[in-house]
């Protein structure tokens, strides 16, 4: 059975443009390094799998290439295969950046196995854990789970209803699901070939909670009989990600020795006393949660890549395919000359690059905090909301975007030898898992609002107690890089908003500014008279939902725009930098024309400038038109890579 | 193997609230009779496949399925299976609803079977067409191919490349497929089962053009080998609708008695001559494609279902499942408690309605047209117009709800037990077959357009040279019952807009008529100038795109609110059509809201009702929440039909 189509020497024969190897290195940034070389050694041969493959096959398909990928050094992303090593942020990202271009079950059963069941050993276990069972995670011989997600908790880690109980007698730690909503669901691993699981539960010493904890349990035996007193499950089918055994793990009073408790964050000595260098339990809670990071940084940067494969197969479609004759052009129109058509396609290849950046700093800023270099708590602090925030937008992305490529496509789009109804398949849950994408956002909005409360303590402590709304917006802006430059390039347009052209840098980054701004400081008004409210609570909270996604999404952009701005002061050529300015108009004008009602509801833009904005939008596509093939290439996916059919007539 | 969920008595265990009954009975309004004897009577046991079932399983089971269906009564879909007999659209449009509540590869291979390929013989055939293949079409001993599309002309039927040639030597008709793109592509039935195909093709008599026409051609024999000449082909795997085996066909002068060329519209007498009572070539191809409206009425009102299905699952997911413990709610929120998640849903609920009463006046004016009674042209191009315009709205929004739902129902969603990833497999390909959705908004505002031309000419004639651009305006309504009921409710708000409440209906009928009619009149007027500019009258044109959109989709709101509106004149008691008088302010709102920016640059609504729009959209979720239950059994989707794991639970 042939379950691959062969791609032998995928990365040889890639020509491109000078354009396009300039947007590339451009876009790549400052890991332009690591990712040439991510491109010109990645094993591309046998990466997609036959999307006609059922289930099974697919499973097996998926572990083989896992190992096949680890014995030819493209293994487990940077997780460390010995004692005390420190893991390796960076080789983690750029291998899942380079997984992601191929088969997308490969890429998150690497992320279960390496980034989570191995991430949960390395960073809240000690020095015995690491010992005894990186070797084996790394070499793929011990496949585990990542037990953290229970049916009926879904995002609420922290109500997790698993026990984790000390015993004293026996000195063993007794892991029990109390209830049937306590079922574990949904980890990759539990299905099929993981042979242990860490399991996420509330630990009990003596019958004191000390919060949640991880214990590493064995699950299955050699032959994957369940242990006595576990009960895996399948989920079977899904919607996507054939190629991961996704299950569910039940514990009846199961016992692992205590050792097997991860404990860097917490644990029981040897009299049977519980331990913790962190005292709260909820801050306990939050750092060994902010471990995991790492993951929805992954997340966020493979479903970049996914909406870049969809994007390439799109406008290289666009650019063979012709439609109806019109005047001048009798063998008929090419499809990526009609403005419809370009307004379905351009504006996201520009939202590509922004997120692309966005995520370049993001990136650096998780080197920065689990790199060996120093850091502060509020990196760690920023790097978990950005890494949030990110993650949301761009796994909505990339949904979107596969969905608009695959109708862009019409009815090739539809046939899976084109791999773009796989792709919308497998992406579709990264607004899901790794924390729901509208969960993650009401984190965004809350990390920013208690900054508010804390400016806003801090200017009430100082006497300042008449402190205007002004003030509590002004002192609730993260002082980040990006948000820097946007407050500065927003600097040059704020006395005369209205004189700027639509395509003036300075415009953009003042009204980017401003909605993140003015949304947040009315969130922050609000939120405060809802506390001050009578009656239910829940209900006044209740009704800011809106408000909450909103803010987060404001002050997201804001980040992507300040990231794509940074990198425009980049070195680069003339024709390079005029295509990125323009795609950055693009990304902007957007993103400003799809909240144009907030602006001029807001007096923050007049009536005509938007309904000028439209066609300053057609007007910048026409312009990008001419580099689609260029733009596309910068994306950074080989054309060998992307094992479309019809690409290849 | 069992393949199928048995459901054994799936509608006897129907039990309904009241009002739940009562919406249901109002949505299904002109046809609640029928769609209650359909409910009653399909045989829903096996309707659904295991969705982990490969694509030859699927394919063998979905013909399994149809020829059961036809067993037990639930066959042709309207299909006479006799001479000269009246197809009847009523039964075609209703079963294929109730089909659409099962697996929709068996909707669709009906469709292709009975709406298609036995719509072609009975409607471009004559008696000896009728005589000698429809009883082997309905009694599926004839399964065939509906060979229009090409793989060079997805969209552009009046330039397909095929010829089909007179011989007259042999009283032949030779089909030709001259070059690679002329293959003809994406046919249900031609990868495995069709013996038959209608194949269109630009026919030839004595070097003569006479444009395009439909011939029966077989291609395979009884042992499902390709006839001399014939090459079939196998799409392979797709992004859903597994279960329908489409491939493509090519033809290397393949001659067949000239009798088999479906001659209503045209054909070649014993003589050898041309004949046709439709004198011009463009007209008849018109007359000969508007017979094949009822597909797209099929069409729009199966995605109207599936959309339905999604939310019913959707929301009863909601009503069960329950998040993070808040104030005064310990054992966590329900989740359809959370605002942002009623807004996610419960507007979607509501133009769910409103589309499904706009498709119940599609199909009586379907009913009218291809029924026994009188009916005019200006009927004909309505329903053509109607057609297309709510297929398009109806399959993209069948397309973004599932997608809503899925995401709504987290982790659950994605399993493919709970049906909804299949769903949307399933659905998405119906935003481009029967239409690419975006060339049919062009065609609808195309109709409208010509509508203006005509009545400018008229006007012009008349002497009333200086038409006013509102003239214009006027002139080009369709003075349907939709639009009529508009602007009859609009005129009541006319004359002090902004001292309606949010919630009057005149209001919303008057924003909608007002989106529709000025964005029309603009359009025209665009129109008329780029005619006029020198240049390059194809990006003259192009540059209108977006507009084009706009307009149509302005137009489809309108005759949906119409559509409301008048379903809202029905009898009913006080509770029900409280309930439908809030989920139409909803529908209204969301589209205005959606579309605020808009109103406010063309001054048709202040900045501060802009502002409350979100507030009011709020309120009636709120007011329609305790209702969550009754509204999704209103939709009419019976529970035991879901087939969706979780609520079996």
């Amino acid at each position: 059975m042939t379950l691959t189509h062969e791609t032998p020497s995928p990365i040889a024969e890639e020509q491109l443009t000078v354009l396009g190897a300039r947007l590339r290195a451009a876009l790549d940034g400052p890991f332009a390094a690591e990712r040439a070389v991510g491109r010109a050694t990645f094993p591309a041969d046998g990466m997609h799998l036959d999307p006609a493959v059922g289930m099974e096959d697919a499973r097996e398909w998926t572990l083989a290439r896992l190992i096949e990928l680890e014995r030819r050094g493209f293994g487990h992303s940077g997780v460390p295969d010995g004692a005390n090593a420190v893991s390796d942020p960076l080789t983690a990202v750029t291998t899942f950046e380079m997984l992601a271009h191929g088969d997308l079950s490969v890429t998150i059963k690497s992320g279960v196995q390496f980034g989570l069941f191995g991430g949960a050993v390395t960073n809240l276990g000690t020095e015995w854990h690491h010992r005894t069972f990186l070797p084996g995670i790394t070499d793929l011989t011990l496949l585990g789970a990542f037990a953290m997600t229970e049916l009926g908790h879904g995002s609420d880690v922290q109500h997790l209803e698993t026990t984790l109980t000390y015993v004293r007698e026996t000195d063993e730690i007794e892991i029990h699901s109390p209830t049937p909503s306590a079922r574990k669901a949904y980890l990759g691993n539990a299905a099929r070939h993981g042979t242990m699981a860490a399991v996420f539960g509330q630990l009990v010493v003596d019958g004191e909670q000390h919060g949640i904890h991880v214990v590493l349990v064995p699950i299955r035996d050699d032959h994957g009989v369940d242990l006595p007193g576990v009960t895996t499950g399948d989920h079977g089918h899904k919607g996507g990600l054939l190629g991961v055994d996704n299950g569910t793990l039940q514990f009846d009073r199961v016992r692992v020795p205590r050792r097997m408790l991860l404990d860097r964050y917490g644990g029981v000595t040897d009299e049977g006393v519980y331990t913790s260098p962190i005292s709260s339990t909820s801050k306990r809670f939050f750092t060994m949660l902010g471990t995991l990071v790492r993951g929805r940084v992954c997340i966020g940067g493979g479903a970049g890549i996914t909406a870049r494969r969809a994007l390439s197969i799109a406008v290289r479609h666009g650019l063979r395919r012709r439609q109806f004759p019109a005047a001048g052009r009798p063998e008929g129109v090419l499809l990526l000359d009609y403005l419809t058509h370009q307004r379905r396609l351009l504006p996201r290849v520009a939202e590509a690059y922004a997120y692309g950046f966005a995520q370049n700093e993001l990136v650096e800023l998780l080197v920065k905090v689990q790199g060996p270099a120093d850091h502060t708590e509020a990196d760690q602090r920023e790097l978990e909301t950005r890494a949030a925030g990110l993650k949301a937008q761009t796994t909505w992305f990339a949904n979107a975007t596969v969905q608009e490529a695959r109708e862009a496509c019409g009815g090739f789009g539809y046939m899976s030898e084109n791999r773009l109804t796989q792709l919308r398949g497998d992406v579709d849950i990264f607004a899901t898992f790794e924390g729901d994408n509208t969960v993650l956002m009401q984190l965004v909005a809350k990390a920013l609002l208690t900054g508010v409360k804390e400016s806003w303590s801090a200017l009430d402590r100082s006497g300042v107690v008449q402190a205007t709304t002004r003030m509590i917006g002004e002192a609730m802006v993260e002082r980040t890089a990006a948000n820097v430059i946007v407050e500065r390039v927003a600097d040059g347009a704020r006395r005369r908003p209205e004189e700027t052209t639509l395509v003036d840098r300075g415009w953009h980054a003042l009204m980017f500014e401003e909605r993140a701004r003015h949304s947040l400081d009315s969130l922050a008004r609000r939120m405060r008279a809802a506390s001050k409210s009578g009656g239910d609570q829940f209900e006044a909270f209740n009704r800011l939902g809106g408000h909450v996604q909103f803010a987060a999404r404001a002050h997201v952009q804001r980040q992507v725009l300040g990231a794509f701005i940074t990198a425009l002061e980049q070195d680069l050529d003339a024709q390079t930098r005029e295509v990125l300015e323009r795609l950055c108009s693009l990304y902007a004008l957007a993103s400003i024309h799809e909240d144009r009602a907030w602006f001029v509801e807001h007096h923050r833009m007049s009536l005509g400038r938007s309904k000028a904005l439209g066609d300053q939008i057609d007007a910048l596509c026409r312009e990008l038109r001419p580099h689609a093939l260029p733009l596309v290439e910068g994306l950074g996916v080989p054309e060998a890579w992307l094992g479309t059919a019809f690409l290849e007539d």
